[in-house]
């Protein structure tokens, strides 16, 4: 049985992620960590301060905030826990604390832990190069109503995933309005639609001469994201010391 | 046999109808009018003036352009021939031109005139209302990469209707990107893709809590346009002097 | 504040409903119908005979079971209270049942409550005849892989709708296979995709010479069903005794 | 210049493909073979024996039929000139002796020309044996009202290239119906929509856990197996002795 701790337990991410790991039959959460206390509102208990927790721990899950980070990597060094990261907006500065880390500890990070958007990222790296001649590359990406940013994060990793491929040698178009606004060759038109409930939908088009290729991701809830955590977790346990990402569980 | 006399038939449009006509076996040309004569390239005559011809017609077919309006107005109404106007680009006035000619010779004209969209149009005119409270709208237009517009005239039409629909109380926007662009209740998106060789995808979104409708309209090739005037080609020969639309060869 | 009564108060769809009513700002659980009690799982009481009750109530929604149907109608009529049925699987003879109930209270009645499907059935009854001549239909649909009977009981309906009006000139095929399976004319082909947790989408596809129109619906939960009861359930408390379906409420 | 002999030269796709190279810089039709003569229908000269043909010849472009292979394969291993192979329909024992050639001369066999269609095959080998456990997978392809047999041959083509991934583990499911017809996990189901003028669409589904991935390949026009013949042309005429695929242009 795999011992789960939770970082940033009272979160609205890892509230699912307890929910989904309640049907897992290998793992159960052991502690939840998060300044706030919740009141019997889980199911484990909850410290403000992982050190604080006697208990054994299998392996980390970060759903916190940046802010988070140093305690944490810490931890898991000191106690040898591996750690799985799923925590989003670190700075550069934090990226490389990581990469340091994990010279002493395991560590799997990723910006999105959904199964299938790093299986379209690693198909994306394999055939762009093959297509990037003969075909126009377009994103289009649509989300709720409520969503503030745009594009999504998810859509600029994925064109960013292009265009590393292609020497960086693409701009990125948002939208097009004009007498006179004819496509330029190095463009790849990202397109945020935004509507209703849609919980996320990505799709990536490569139109030829006379074909289309589209690769389209579609999210249908939140719940991908603690999926691929889970995933993430149980290839993390069984690893060395070393920074690993979602690609990595693929590869063995 | 339907006498066709096709106007502009030198042109692009003009050509795939006339092979669209051969197919038909109520129809057939008569005769094509055009500045440029066109040495045998046609399997019938080629006249710069209308009047010249002294043989039957019994409808005219107009893929020109708007300069030939008043000549070919004046044709109409002296020889009592009905008219499909099919050119696009057409100035305020000459539309009034068309209204006031349309007292005294049968007149169907379309800005768009392929089945599907005059369809959609309609089916838009029916829902828009019903679901504006509770939808978002948004449309995406799919064209090829020599395309120098956008969002393509379709799309603005479609958008249009939907528009008048409500009372004009939308505004389109048409790219977005930013950190807080979250999506105002009365925008509708209207979003260009460009590449290949893509013929012309236009998509209604209707977005609301957990539900999405979509209207979608592919065109595989330009000959939807001269299946189209064929179409209104039957039906105006039958008619009485009016000005007719698409839409009125359906509630027939 | 319309008080409401829901019939199979402790059933998965009831209780969608009931969670959806506590956002509402003009809408109130007053009571719940169950055989079975349930013990302060709900905010409101239960009963399993509607009699006991004595509070107020302004309208009936109901997702209960068939076999509630006569003593629903039978209380709806003593009390002039008016009843949305949203239950399935009702027989021939309790339709006639609530028809003849529906001279002396106000029913409305659907096999399918979202808003988004009743929609599309009222776009197919005013197109199918226009594109009948020239486009072949056929119905995509997509469920989870937990769904035991296929093609979906929407498909059905929405099949029905277009053969209705077709004079049921259609006949339904289900899958294609073998050397020399071309397509006849007066088919409609429906095809379920089956696969992990597809909430519901239903396409309707015109195919025609050289363009389609696409007709989509995607269900993102059952909630829209809960959302389509209680427009229902507004637009019936103001009406008169009569038998009505979801496409009243879009004609007022 | 390289200079192509088309075998089949006044067949449907030899047309489309001669209509192409007069587009391509580097590439000119030196002479087509045929059984049939054709008077001046092609801009180059029609021989029914190769070897009557004296003139230069760099690659060999083969759309004609099964019944030409020997004649083609000796010719092309006495003259040393390298072989496209795109006839469809080759027996098992031909396939046989292709391979034989192949060990005296160069020879790109493919059954579909399509880079798409390759390229998908491609992603299909990377990615099935990732996605089977937790994604059930079903393929839905689209074709003009003509087509006689069902499913396509590329849809088999797809389905194959992933079943051979797994191990052959998977049975082909044409068409669900019925009350009791619940998704085995075994299935691929394969759904034929036919309809219209549609060229050609073929789209891969793996449905998971709140997360779909679909890869969508769409052919415009039958130009796209000239295209890939044209690339295939180029490939070959720069290659040693062996018997290569499509794939192989990608890998180099």
């Amino acid at each position: 049985m795999i011992k789960v701790m939770i970082y940033g337990a009272n979160g609205k991410m890892a509230q699912v992620l307890s929910r989904q790991i309640e049907l897992e039959k290998d793992m159960e959460i052991a502690v939840g960590i998060d300044r706030y206390n919740s009141d019997g509102k889980n199911k484990y208990p909850i410290y403000s301060d992982p050190y604080e927790y006697n208990g054994e721990v299998d392996v980390i899950i970060d759903f916190s905030h940046p802010s988070n980070l140093d305690q944490m990597l810490d931890f898991s060094i000191k106690r040898k826990i591996p750690l799985v990261i799923a925590t989003t907006g670190l700075s550069e500065e934090q990226l490389k604390e990581i990469e340091d880390a994990a010279k002493k500890t395991a560590i799997l990070h990723s910006s999105n832990m959904s199964l299938g958007i790093n299986i379209l990222s690693r198909v994306l790296r394999n055939i762009s190069k093959l297509l990037s001649e003969d075909f126009d590359i377009e994103i289009i990406e649509k989300h709720h109503n409520k969503k503030v940013d745009a594009p999504s994060g998810t859509a600029y990793l994925l064109a960013n995933v292009i265009n590393e491929v292609l020497d960086n040698s693409k701009e990125y178009t948002y939208g097009r309005e004009g007498k006179n606004v004819k496509r330029e060759k190095n463009e790849i038109g990202i397109h945020a639609i935004r509507g209703g409930t849609i919980a996320g939908e990505h799709t990536i088009i490569f139109a030829g001469d006379d074909e289309i290729i589209e690769l389209k991701h579609t999210a249908l809830s939140k719940n991908i994201f603690a999926l691929g955590a889970i995933k993430a977790a149980r290839f993390i346990v069984k690893s060395e010391e070393g920074l690993y990402t979602m690609d990595d569980i693929f590869c063995k």
